[in-house]
């Protein structure tokens, strides 16, 4: 189904393992997902992606449940399958309640909704959100 | 440049009106923003959209700021120019940081840069993400 | 603002003004619109997109209204600004009413909505949708 | 393959087998299609997008078919798989003819290709076209 | 899965049959894909297609493997599935190098990032950029 | 109308200059363009961004031209206002001819186009497409 190969560990280049273990011992998990199986096949793009998500996943302004329910927010608008299931499922093991999925959700729908509209009679900006901030 | 004529509240039918008059109850403001007005062209559309958005947007499992900042992401990612910019003042006046925006602005194109990967190679989806949550 | 310079028609080329003479004895307009100006730097696009356009937008099995009005659905799904002007511009020339737009607006944003969640979701698509038609 | 687990009737509370009588009285049909199902998880977000969407498709301005086929259209251009299986199959059994779903293929894809010339090439807005309708 | 049956060569009119052995001829191959199939349902969109893609892709200004990778490249973009999976497979057997897809995927999701930024910023346009080329 | 300030050298503290300075000795140009200056916000973000960018746009397997029309086309496809303006230009600059930029449009378009049919249709995906290059 995949335009490339997955490529394992044990078949994988010095450089690849070496952001494979940075993966498994950052998420304290025993293997890496598929996605970084695919990225593999261009191991600069593997460690250059890794490497920035590491650093913008990392706790900081925001708490990382808000960033990865910002993830799936993001992921649904472009409409990615495997990110959806990927971050919805990460979002779940870092303490998402179904009360939260549930408003998630909301949000994301409503958003699409007013989005719609707003593009559809392209609405005047209002001048006093046009100010510098 | 609207394909809508704006409806000034002293021109608002009773119906348009009430609606109008909610939005600013609510959100304590002197005048409903350009989006109401345009919307205010279809009464019906208008109370349905504010009604939702009312409940949406209520403090619930997810803080106000947390439901702007994703607001914000999915508008971004739908490009709706004037709901970035209507929910990114809304965000600041809500008590977003500059340091909160800058990580949102992070996510959410680092999103978009691993959806286009994923799409891309048509990663397969792990078991793991396919399992009932 | 363009990336093209406009074409006009006194100095058009022959085959420009070929296509130029068609489309305004076609739409029965003194003119034609920037798009198509915009499009004359290209010659074989002009006439490509020209004749196709111009089969698609005949009356078929779907009136012209109709047509104008998926039309404007379409382009403010892909939120293309120039499309939604001239085409919303269209409909209400070919007769579209007040209320249809109402209702045009209401579909286009509700349809934003559910696509939006079924694809949160990942909702399995029903056997009964799955049979050929 | 969902993010959530499928809510049958006899499974749900009466909050949910409201609505699920609702739907299947409406639109008479045996058992809700799972897109509802799936939103019983989150009951409010099921009970206020459906109230919506009764209220959106009911006869009105335009036809249901009409209705319907902006419907795909739409989800087409969302790219919602769900969704385009649904709404397709309903049209269909809303009487859309072989003929008319060609011609909404075609009007999707043309304005797909117009909405990207106009877009790549900034084309600047008619004058006609800003007026206020 | 598909909304519509596969029209295979043993069942089609003359007039579908001429289009496929146009295919088969042009691009050296045993049977049409099933692109073409599906979209045998509506001979006219048939024919049409063909005849503007057989030119678009004739060696012009570009040569036909930078074709195929800004084909690829505008599928992920607009995430069609089938589309990736088809230009993917067609860019490998124009002779693409593994080295140049990873440029490919790395360029794709660089321009999501950076289209994303510049987007949710709402960065004005510097002067340089407006003046006609 | 950007939702940030745009940052001016003079006023940008040093991690700020030293990457304003790295793109102005690599694209040989006296300032940086506004894209910069509002990213300058998030130094983070700026340096990031701009050692991707550097290392992506080198030349390698592609040559820069086509990397900078690949990334127009996508920009195309994301429609971000600013990216296709600017890139269309840096791609001029790097010696698109008119001839090449007419074939980008319309790869762009038909593109645009055959993606909508393939998903409106849910064309199943041939297996010889579906192994594993």
């Amino acid at each position: 189904m995949s335009t490339v190969a997955l490529i394992q560990y044990k078949d994988a280049p010095p450089e690849v393992r070496a952001v494979f273990d940075d993966i498994k011992r950052t998420r304290n998990v025993p293997d890496v997902n598929n996605f970084w199986k695919a990225l593999a096949n261009h191991p600069e793009a593997l460690r250059r992606t890794w490497e920035t998500l590491r650093e913008i996943m990392r706790p900081g302004a925001l708490d990382p449940l808000t960033k990865e329910m910002i993830y799936v927010a993001v992921s649904v608008a472009n409409n990615c399958d495997y990110c959806i299931h990927s971050h919805t499922a990460s979002a779940f093991a870092k303490g998402m309640t179904e009360a939260q999925y549930g408003e998630l959700l909301a949000l994301v729908s409503m958003a699409a909704q007013t989005n719609a509209l707003a593009n559809a009679m392209k609405v005047p900006i209002d001048p006093q959100y046009l100010a510098a901030p």
